[in-house]
């Protein structure tokens, strides 16, 4: 048993404290709100995020950052990816030793490119951390916390640290396992929101299971065409962090990503639609970031160009879709073949 | 503007001879019941299968194969794939000159072990065709007939034949691409119905997306590792014929194999399943097959094992289902380093 410290009480933050509640640790849940906390403690629910769960007693909810932080070995960061920098900041203060940093948010930051163990690391300085991990894989909140099983990857710079935060999470409905890949398991993450929101697209402008599968497969290929540019194994999108989160993430209405996209679909302003929703949408600021990488890195992405021109150049939804489905080359194997070009110069 | 025939009058091969019907062919659509063609050319519907979608007027149906097949180049063969001998050597007396042999079916014979090709290859004799291709792709056959933006594969030993199919077919709804890579494309679509089955049986457990995804993530590795060691491209299970296809059927309700699996999920016997569902299930006589293949390739194929005990040993869906979820290694990545060296290999 261990004290642990989850900044972040929001669907998966809660989620994965009610994993590590249920093994046993002694799990500390940090939200900037006095409110939220006390209500959670008050109702061991976090009714907003996941209605009639049930919290277990040894996770309690609080808003002071040193509270929280003190006497821990293991900080599980779960906040949104612009939130990040503004996080590690308020942290560095109440860190008195090295403590294992793991974060499980799933988003590029426009601009600088940087995954969110990159933005850690230039937030937080060398001596107070032993490494940082990232916790990814497809994993509705809501399914984890009804215990349904769910398989997720961990993984850091130095595996043995990785292995430390497999072990404190890890349980018979929650499966974890370790990749030497934190590059592409980052990656895969967050690229797979925009494939969401295209997903979601297709399916708001009625478009059936056909068309969608061809945007996920095509998807797919040109999301590990830019992740291995940037020195991700292509294997890796493969595996659970890649097909399989993506899968997940684009069939779903559970997923906010494939919801604002499917409003999109519907005809929905960019602006209402994250008006309406009231969380954060990775994929938007992750397309835009993606866009930019493409043009950087000199990356076919063809859909995730016209996911950027439906969300910020006002372009018909059903336009692009349909330019998307008819550009495909005539002989498939032209875009694998470059992807497997790729595996052999690794 | 060509005369087509089109032998089969299932869903997909209704949906495949209206696609020529609006590509202004003269499609001939083969039914062994004269009943049945009778009912199609009065209504203009073939209502067990497709409702109320209307075929076109250049599409008419026949039981006699020998109108059928007269004065065409072409024949599409879109029947159960146990039914791919017998149609063959009624077609034999019938062929006049050199045809080009399609099939849409997707299966692999028990015993033999042979793709359906291969099956078309043994009872035709050569100087009768000019080639075998397969088409196979992610398309449920409802929505191509409604029109649903939809891709498709075409391969063939040689690809300018499998480019006349490409013609044949190919309009702005129904996006035709080419392979080479043939057996990659027969054993995708085949073997993702064992997949297909998995997906249903863990919803009818009442298990997540979590666990689906899981499920196709670590399916497809296997189904990628068996046809690599017969002969495919690993690659192909990238594409449409690969994960797009395995996509569309394990995620949606149109596809039978979900649909048994997820009565065998709920649990019900194989027996009454494949009653009531009055339709041929090819996933269940390839799981078979699929089993068998793995051990005499000495390829490990865990869910594809889970899934033959399920049909055949009455094993317990649940025990079989929470065992393939924590059985897998701790290193997510040991199993795809495999596939990379199958890759490495080609």
């Amino acid at each position: 048993m261990q004290k642990v410290a989850v900044l972040g009480a929001g669907s998966w933050g809660t989620a994965l404290a009610i994993v590590l509640g249920d093994n046993g640790h002694n799990v500390h849940l940090w939200t900037h709100r006095a409110s939220h906390a006390e209500e959670i403690n008050r109702t061991h629910k976090n009714e907003k995020y996941l209605k009639d769960i049930l919290i277990p007693n040894n996770v309690t909810a609080h808003s002071e950052l040193s509270t929280v932080v003190a006497n821990t070995e293991h900080i599980i960061l779960v906040v949104p990816t612009k939130a990040i920098r503004e996080v590690c900041q308020e942290l560095i203060p109440h860190l008195q030793h090295k403590v294992t940093i793991t974060h499980a948010s799933k988003g590029i930051e426009p601009e600088t490119y940087k995954r969110v163990s990159e933005i850690i690391t230039e937030e937080i300085p060398e001596k107070l951390y032993t490494d940082i991990v990232v916790l990814s894989g497809p994993s509705h909140a809501e399914e984890v916390s009804l215990k349904h099983p769910t398989t997720v990857t961990v993984s850091a710079k130095d595996l043995s640290v990785a292995s430390t935060v497999q072990d404190l999470f890890i349980n018979e409905q929650f499966r974890v396992y370790t990749s030497p890949d934190l590059v592409g398991v980052e990656l895969g993450g967050a690229l797979k929101n925009i494939i969401a929101l295209g997903a979601g697209i297709s399916d708001g402008l009625g478009f059936g299971d056909n068309a969608k599968a061809a945007l996920i497969t095509r998807g797919l290929a040109e999301i590990a065409r830019l992740g291995t540019s940037m020195g991700a194994n292509p294997l890796t999108f493969s595996g659970l962090t890649g097909i399989g989160d993506l899968i997940v993430t684009c069939t779903s209405s559970h997923s906010r990503n494939w919801r604002a996209g499917h409003k999109l679909g519907q005809g929905a302003k960019l602006d209402e639609v994250l008006e309406d929703m009231g969380m954060v949408v990775e994929g938007v600021r992750t397309a835009k970031a993606a866009y930019q990488l493409s043009k950087t890195q000199e990356v076919d992405m063809p859909i995730t160009a016209g996911i950027y021109q439906i969300l910020f150049e006002e372009a018909n939804p059903r336009d692009v879709v349909t330019q998307l489905m008819t550009r495909i080359r005539r002989h498939e194997m032209e875009d694998l073949t470059n992807i497997l070009d790729d595996q052999m110069n690794n």
